[in-house]
């Protein structure tokens, strides 16, 4: 496949489309490291707010991380902005496996791909690493997403 | 079984010991409804910056909060503060179908209840509605959850 | 919701729709307990053939009880013979925790029961307990069940 | 990794230490292709007894038949024999989504690899496709499995 260019959130254009207006993606902050036809790789540090009683990083967060990146690898990364897309693809569901924690400051990282699909189903890997950013890092959650892509309901209006 | 008092947030002892310092659920603005053993009802306003690219909820959001309801459920909500606990009970997995989606100002709702156990883990169902507040709602997803008990990783130290 | 007749598979007619020329479900020995709107019970008993080599129930055979208990519950008990409704209820995916073993002689029971629907899409869940068949038993695995309701493939034909 | 050599269900002494005295692998007729350090690929042939009422593999059947290329890749293909080994891995729970449909006479293949571990709990990936046997295939179903490492049942006694 053939990579994009690398894109991150501080440039003035989103670096994806499904970035566009995601209020939740900018407060996490969100990188988008690449993409590529049913790939995303991002990243983001864990904040002190995004902790959980046990000082921790709150599996809610982990897995709304996670969450963006299955977006970015369902959806074409150079299609139309999100208010002309015919049909856009969501999670149906997912399932997560928490494997190890990650403390204040860590990078994580989620690299989301397509594994398989069936019509309008999909089913893609994400896997979150921890590190401190230099290339090395611990898997903390695997999760497995479904995908259903639907007629955009922007266009339903 | 007892229903225990009715705590809010805005107490000034948490509502739950899993509650203390956590950082996640203070941002979310979680209120705690209902505790009783193996069961939480918790419900939090939809906020603007809780919505994806779509404006409606992103999925992350609603399984932070999912997973929190899981949280207060899991450990009990008259022990001793976390500090003091000989074991605490962790999430170890999660699964969610995404059913229908809420809009900004819904008042959300989570009910987890313990459903089966064996050994140190546990199955937990919790279920999410969204509603304008006054009783009647939607469900937006269905959480089945999986529950590790362990050591307090804060006597560790 | 009103009780259905308690049928067996002893009778000529196949006690649900769904069971017509379900030649698993006829190796399986399944027995129809009981039928509902959105329900089913059905009982087994777990022959030597279905344990692995631990000597204890094969995780496959009890996800493929529970799996027969879904599908009756997915679709109406009173409803046309198969070879005629219009759409039919299929499992698109499901989730299972083993929780613990049976061995060969027990009685294995599922029941099954609707939780949540959206569209075409349902959410289920199964219990399967095993015992001496005197009414007591152990839970040994819990499984969400994921629905899609399609038209009949016999029809397309 | 080190390829295995090539072992048939056909031989005297079973293919992996896994499948000795498995009563529900032997009935389904699972053939081991390949095994080497956390993976497994097995293939078996889709017979009548198989299906379900709509005449295509039964669900139940399918998951079986994955959660024994589980079995086969969480355990050691050369280890000592399973009354001996000190530890055995064995399945907690998986979760399937169910993607096209098998019908009798297809040869079905499971292929399972290891994904990520974390103290005693593994994550494993089955993918299961039908073919006419000639290497091409279509994908049927992917499976994440979820597993747990306990002390050897069998040296309880």
């Amino acid at each position: 496949m053939a990579d994009s260019a690398v894109t991150t959130r501080t440039g003035r254009t989103p670096a994806h489309p499904i970035l566009e207006q995601d209020a939740t993606s900018e407060w996490l902050g969100i990188e988008v490291v690449h993409t590529a036809p049913g790939e995303a790789t991002i990243a983001m540090e864990l904040r002190p707010e995004m902790l959980n009683g046990f000082g921790i990083a709150h599996g809610g967060m982990v897995f709304a991380f996670a969450d963006t990146a299955f977006a970015l690898a369902c959806n074409p990364h150079d299609g139309p902005a999100m208010a002309e897309a015919p049909t856009v693809t969501v999670a149906s569901g997912a399932d997560i496996n928490f494997l190890a924690s990650a403390k204040a400051g860590d990078r994580l990282t989620a690299v989301a791909r397509h594994r398989a699909s069936a019509g309008r189903s999909g089913v893609y890997d994400i896997e979150i690493t921890a590190g401190s950013g230099d290339g090395s890092g611990t898997v903390i959650a695997e999760v497995r997403g479904r995908s259903r892509t639907i007629p955009n309901p922007r266009l339903r209006r």
